[in-house]
């Protein structure tokens, strides 16, 4: 990339490392930096070092937040002694979008992933079960319904059992306006198991 | 976003205003640079500063650059006799990526278009025609084949007779790989008008 200027050829090695961000994509978003106001490519810099430099993890929840704990967390509006388990921090962004949760979250970072060698202790699993010695009266299980999602699950449930709360795991099924024709195998017996009497 | 904190909000807003990045990829470059090792999304933060605040137009052919003059404008192997037009910096990058181009260029950065109310004093055209009265032997025009591209292709020749340079224009027919039964009908009629004896 010599035709470009070192500054040029440097933000697009910087972009590209972006997960997503071809060169192709990282060359056109660098032009757009370049042809940004100033201020305006400084308040990206910015945000980055910012973010990079004081986000954290929640000291109950373990989402990633400013504070020691997370706005949820230090709500007392929010319903304590309801847990939903996620993956990620954007899974619990995707259920705090529905706006009709009101109980509180446990981030674990990740799932059991034994092909990966992701093992609970490699995921936020004993901060989840220090909470339940608290006052818990339901843990939703809220991981992805993958392979992955699917075994944290599962150890989780069993891990929770012996406390006597009370463990859920939210359904999984036919999406809303999906098309039968076009979904797997898979999920029309889960649809089928989980079915509802009308 | 009130379920994020502060700068991570801050940082998915700031992403999400560059091209193509809506909020779903934002996030999740957002949660990707917070993964980041500390001094990587530091190099991140300032090749955008370095890039913004370093960069200029090359005094001679007006690409993006870090010096007055580009390496392509300033290296003496180059034939500086024949200059070929493009309308980004990105364009020419295409045409050094071919490496069988050893002319010099010119970028006009943009290109006419009526439609958007950008004449040819909007972009880099007297530029050009300054360098016209040096030692010039051909000029490519290669704008995109759209309708912009075309209209300034046509302004750009007209603009050039008079001076006597031989002005070319790249061609226009069926991309290599292409299987005709795909291609529009406009590309069929140039790629036969622009049929050449074998």
């Amino acid at each position: 990339m010599d035709y470009f200027s070192g500054h040029l050829a440097n933000l697009v090695t910087q972009l590209g490392r972006l997960p997503g961000i071809g060169t192709k994509t990282a060359q056109r978003l660098a032009f757009h930096i370049l042809s940004m106001p100033p201020e305006q490519a400084e308040s990206l810099a910015e945000a980055i070092t910012e973010a990079r430099a004081n986000v954290r993890y929640c000291k109950t929840c373990c989402t990633l937040t400013d504070a020691e704990e997370c706005p949820i967390c230090s709500n007392p509006q929010r319903d304590h002694e309801t847990i939903m388990v996620v993956e990620t921090p954007r899974d619990l962004a995707a259920y705090e979008k529905t706006g009709r949760y009101n109980g509180v979250y446990h981030v674990l970072h990740g799932a059991i992933s034994p092909m990966m060698g992701i093992g609970p202790e490699d995921i936020r699993m004993k901060e989840l079960m220090r909470r339940l010695s608290g006052n818990v009266k339901e843990v939703i299980i809220a991981t992805n319904s993958s392979l992955e999602g699917e075994t944290t699950a599962m150890y989780l449930s069993k891990l929770i059992r012996p406390t006597g709360i009370k463990t859920t795991r939210i359904a999984s099924g036919v999406p809303v306006g999906g098309d039968l024709e076009y979904i797997d195998e898979v999920t029309l017996m889960r649809a089928l198991e989980g079915r509802t009497e009308l």
